[in-house]
């Protein structure tokens, strides 16, 4: 029996997502199309007549942005809002501002193959002399990190562990007093979550690529187990395509 | 010696002030003009380049928009946003939704000039009855109140009270703590901080009227006394203009 809701969105399009760029800690934005994925985000979880009691996100205005967007499309704004960076997105370390083809060019297609199915090997650091290591590692936000805590490169399991850090201290204990709960956060944050409600292998998970822009919810237990499937709210066009995308995942070799 | 900072914002026009009406606890929104307002408060904080480490706003959007709107023009959508009632505007009770004509009409110009003048006389409560009473008394962000704490109309002396308790639990530890804190608010709240601040009398602050949307910066000194008067952010015409407003005001009558 379902006791308890969560829905978490992923953000949308960003303005680096489109030059096709490693974006990770960047704190890229929206682009006009990820503010239309999160404007048909806020109206799909209106049309479902959510209500939440509180919102956690991450520290980068992608996925604050497409936070605002649902709360305020749903007349929700006066909620409570956590901000964390262990929600931020994969931290891409040295690749960090590449696009693929310069990815490739720097460190030759095999190893980015290498990289891209590894789930524990992590790209290389973001060093010193990296463009955006100043940008990055010396936001404000960051600066309440304890010595060691800040990456400077993450593995897909890096990222994974400091979100359900997160999860399980924050997150988990306010599902279980009862609260109802929405995340607007990154694809691999989230896939982290996904991962251990659904308890699915290292594989499983980096196949898993959650649609963007499109509420997920899930109805969990007492001990948070989901008691079905993930479901999306939108349009039946809208969930059908994202159902199919999912779904083909495993497939695509 | 200075030793702090800090900045409050007023809200700018709402759709209810458009109409002349008492707005109260209704959630109404920002006018296209209050909009513009909140932009530019957005632009004078960023040309003064000031950061901020914590937000206070009320519950309701008018506020809470203008709010964004400036962490948003200032790059600063990842700071910790804290949303209380408590800063909210005074509730004006049976008047809510009134306008000017309606009020004089049902209450008679005498008792509005009363109400107007006085510091501590509330005006008539909204009962179960009222138009807006499910609207406002069973929004959901009310829950949490305490028995008898949900007012069913205010005056000024009340709303400062409360806004003043929220200020002395909650903003002055932090800002004593070395907190840069950034406050976006109503005329009668923010006005509740003011006296306080300056040691004001209660005639004083009756005629204290807050210009809106600009930022308004006080430097103060450990006891959070101020160490010299309210200035305004903006450029030269702005801040010239909410100048003269503020000091007529003691002379208007």
């Amino acid at each position: 029996m379902s006791t308890h809701h969560l829905v978490m969105v992923r953000h949308g399009e960003s303005t680096w997502n489109q030059e096709n760029r490693f974006c990770g800690w960047f704190n890229g934005q929206l682009s006009e199309k990820g503010a239309e994925e999160a404007r048909r985000g806020a109206q799909a979880v209106k049309d479902a007549k959510m209500e939440f009691d509180i919102c956690y996100t991450s520290v980068l205005k992608r996925a604050i942005r497409t936070l605002w967007t649902i709360l305020e499309g749903t007349d929700q704004m006066w909620l409570p809002v956590v901000r964390t960076w262990r929600l931020n997105k994969r931290h891409y370390g040295g690749l960090t501002g590449l696009n693929k083809a310069e990815t490739a060019a720097k460190h030759g297609e095999e190893q980015v193959k290498i990289w891209r199915r590894s789930f524990d090997l992590p790209p290389p650091p973001m060093d010193e002399k990296h463009p955006y290591y100043s940008i990055i590692s010396k936001e404000r936000w960051y600066a309440g990190l304890k010595p060691g805590e800040l990456p400077t490169c993450e593995s897909l399991k890096d990222t994974i562990a400091r979100a359900l850090s997160f999860w399980n201290e924050e997150i988990a204990p306010q599902i279980k007093a009862g609260k109802r709960v929405l995340i607007a956060a990154h694809g691999n944050s989230l896939r982290g979550i996904v991962k251990h409600l659904e308890g699915m292998s290292e594989q499983a998970t980096m196949e898993m690529n959650l649609p963007t822009g499109i509420p997920i919810v899930y109805e969990l237990d007492h001990a948070l187990k989901p008691t079905k499937p993930m479901r999306f709210l939108g349009d039946e066009e809208t969930i059908s395509k994202a159902m199919e995308a999912v779904a083909a995942q495993g497939k695509a070799k």
